[in-house]
């Protein structure tokens, strides 16, 4: 256990989110899953619809739940050393030129982000680029790029908590604009090396169980890339200080992206993950979580979905998270957290707006009983 | 093989629609294809959404694909004297009350068409009740409910034929209105009995591979339930003739929504496909349209989610349609359906609005190759 000046957390906006962070509201829960069974529905029978609705009323704290009708999609971007012992097919110049494609509104995630309402919000917390002239993006960076794992610490503990305290200052600003929903967004050439290293690390799994083929390696790189998680994994000394497990395997995104949902929690507004990059986030931010006062952060999380990555579903396992789709999805960026908003709000409608028995019931007639 | 004047399916409203189903435009779905592997994503990273992007090119004729921003929904609403024999817990009279419930905007498929921008139109196609003085529903009824299946036929050839025609009508209606993308919807108390027994009929799965617990029984009510699918089966003599087998079976919104899917697809628009009930009637809508011209009928058809019915799975399997959601969802009235759209309307809104890898790339400076 630390304290919100304990330098391991700094006294910056992580530490007040740490120190902020709360159980959602229980009774709240029990309101929202006894009115399940009073809506015109066979009790159940909306599934996970229903359970999604009951954390709903939870984090809100009022039953029936507020939609959430202003959802925000944070991308945090970041490099990788690792990229130089192949890795990946993709040249790490594609980071910072998706970068400038979400600036310009062309990706994946800004078509998404767009259907469900969203501005796409860009931060350049860790690219290899000198981005500083882009307008449009929220400038962060800490160092340009990690080091490279397979060799050594991707970072220093300083830039891991820098790199924490960027995603930190963007959900507390979010969720002080009104944002009632924040979606885990990313984007980084190379990063499901260090995140499916993260996840060994967190859940204790080999690295052949959580390494993956990313964006669409051959078998070679594919060994060559599990061998480089293992390697990293083996140097981990000791993963309850998960501060440093982040600056031993990296990113400067995925610790952003921590930083983030944390800060999220602590604003009491509803954290929707997306793939392996935000399910290795979300790891580390539980382990810090737990390391400073043992709240029970994932009750503020909703799975998105489940990626094709071996290493999300052990971390979706390992933190106790059921994703809402499972559509085959490996691309990042929020994609597939932005996919599920629509579901988010759709259970909190249901409990809000459906009629329940008694409505539904003719009156009774004067003298009756 | 039977004409558009053929008795069978007369020359109404579903004879015109069998009559105009065309294939889907597989040129526009090559393109898709094509166009895919060419926008700023790894291909094939976004999954189930990229070949449902291909089908809405190929539904639409056009790549990239008309998003479809007008969709609505249609419950048919009919009852079943199958409930006499024991197969459900719900009284019949809900059937009826659920009618006003969807009148007055209070049940779940009200609550989430309202998320997706959608009318209910709610049709009577075979209550056991008098609602022709109820404001707000369409009045199609066939006939105050079907016979006891578990006896004997639940109706007439003719009742059948009638309760297709229903469906057809409506959905020639909806499109012509300008909604380019249908729902399906139904309400029945004890519906999922004739759902299952045709989905065996047309399967050839025993009745205990089809038949579940739909809204919630015990143990005991499902064996009976199954020997009841199964007597019914048993009295199929030629599943060939679909419309002979759906007056044996039942039911009537089964029929109508059998009628509007295949109507739906001679329009030339999505039609969206929701649980048991609804799995079942495109299985029957299938077959009538095999017996009429062979035009593959499921590619205009988009399975909205799995329902935990397991002769939901057995029909989208039979039907080669792969479900986009998997939510534990027994609830029906096109819930599951409805909750699909945003996916259907994101799957076409990548291909039209993303940015493809030749706008991403840095222009080349004059003079250099």
């Amino acid at each position: 256990m630390t304290s919100a000046t304990d330098p391991a957390v700094g006294s910056g906006a992580l530490g007040a989110a740490l120190a902020r962070l709360a159980p959602v509201d229980q009774r709240a829960a029990e309101a929202a899953r006894a009115r399940q069974e009073q809506l015109t529905k066979p009790a159940g029978s909306l599934g996970r619809l229903e359970t999604l609705g009951v954390q709903l009323a939870a984090i809100t704290g009022r039953c029936p739940p507020v939609v959430p009708r202003r959802p925000a999609v944070a991308v945090f971007a970041g490099d990788h050393g690792v990229v130089r012992s192949g890795v990946t097919p993709w040249p790490q110049d594609i980071t910072a030129q998706m970068v400038g494609n979400f600036v310009r509104g062309g990706a994946a995630i800004n078509v998404l982000a767009n259907e469900i309402g969203a501005a796409v919000h860009v931060i350049d917390v860790g690219v290899a680029a000198d981005l500083s002239s882009l307008d449009g993006v929220l400038h962060h960076n800490v160092r340009h790029g990690t080091d490279d794992l397979s060799i050594g610490p991707a970072m220093t503990v300083e830039d891991a908590r820098a790199s924490l305290e960027v995603g930190a200052i963007i959900a507390a600003e979010l969720a002080g604009r009104g944002h009632d929903l924040l979606v885990t967004g990313e984007m980084g050439i190379g990063n499901t090396t260090p995140a499916a290293a993260l996840v060994a690390a967190f859940s204790g799994y080999d690295a052949h169980a959580v390494t993956g083929r990313g964006t669409g390696i051959d078998d070679a790189m594919l060994g060559h890339k599990t061998e480089i998680v293992g390697k990293a994994v083996g140097r981990v000394s000791d993963r309850r200080d998960p501060v440093a497990v982040l600056a031993e395997i990296g990113g400067l995104e995925i610790g952003a992206l921590a930083g983030y949902i944390i800060g999220g929690a602590a604003a009491r507004v509803v954290v929707v993950i997306d793939g392996l990059i935000a399910c290795a986030a979300a790891l580390l931010a539980d382990e810090i979580v737990r390391a400073f006062s043992g709240t029970p952060l994932v009750d503020w999380c909703v799975a998105g979905h489940r990626s094709v990555e071996p290493g999300a579903a052990v971390a979706l396992e390992h933190l106790g998270l059921e994703p809402l789709l499972d559509l085959g999805l490996r691309l990042g960026e929020g994609t597939g957290a932005c996919l599920a908003i629509p579901l988010v709000q759709s259970a909190a409608a249901i409990l809000g707006e459906m009629a329940t028995f008694a409505d539904l019931a003719p009156p009774a007639e004067e003298g009756t009983t």
